[in-house]
């Protein structure tokens, strides 16, 4: 879906798309979280560019990212030898990435990518820096691509 | 809604609530979203059982709550001590609190509160501690109280 432009708030249209968590075993959280919500991935694949293996489980009408590092030298990696397993990022999908990626910067906003690449499952991403608003890593998604 | 019991994984109908965002200034942060995402909280409130003031923000489908510590020593003013702003708790909606606080205990899941007790809203909540999977605090909303 591709809304004519300028006739709508790029920030309208926004889902939760996922919650990313940054894990040390792949294989023992996506154990856990089958076993405490009964719940599998629907895709697991290594995401070069983001240097993680990753693994999509839906639960409560999103879904939980599940992230692992390739190697230390990763946001990952640095982000779990300095914190610890724990969440890592909010994921909102919008309808269309690169006016919300406009509207963010023209608000001040401090975009990691300023134009989309190319994430898990082959969508189109970007990422918000965390200093951009609560400490918080946000990264948007475009819907339906 | 109350299900019959016995007759629904107390897993099943759940819901992303909201996502729980430590900061230290509380209309700083809410002016960011205003002016980032074009939102506004639905509520604020002060939580003395968790020692927090709080605000929640309607974004993508689900919420954004905005915590700020009331002391130092509090859960909150100690987490953004050891890891400054950010992602702080995932929160999700589920039908029969208690039976979902069960089935997760059954299933190996270390609770914080084994029975509910009243959150923001005059919600009833309980805590799920991060050690049970990912480093993750999660939250149990009950639906509809």
């Amino acid at each position: 879906m591709v809304p004519a432009s300028g006739t709508l708030d790029p920030m309208q249209l926004v889902n939760v798309d996922h919650v990313g968590i940054a894990v040390h075993d792949l294989d023992a959280a996506i154990d856990s979280y089958r076993e405490l919500f009964g719940v599998e991935p629907i895709r697991r694949e290594t995401v070069e560019d983001q240097g993680v293996d990753e693994a999509m489980i839906p639960l409560g009408g999103s879904f939980v990212q599940l992230l692992a590092p390739l190697r230390d030298d990763t946001p990952v990696g640095r982000f779990l030898a300095a914190r610890g397993e724990g969440l890592h990022h909010v994921a909102y999908a919008v309808a269309d990435l690169p006016a919300a990626l406009s509207h963010l910067e023209e608000h001040g906003a401090d975009l990691i990518d300023r134009t989309p690449r190319v994430g898990g499952g082959g969508h189109q991403i970007a990422f918000v820096h965390p200093k951009t608003v609560g400490g918080t890593l946000i990264e948007l998604v475009a819907l339906g691509d």
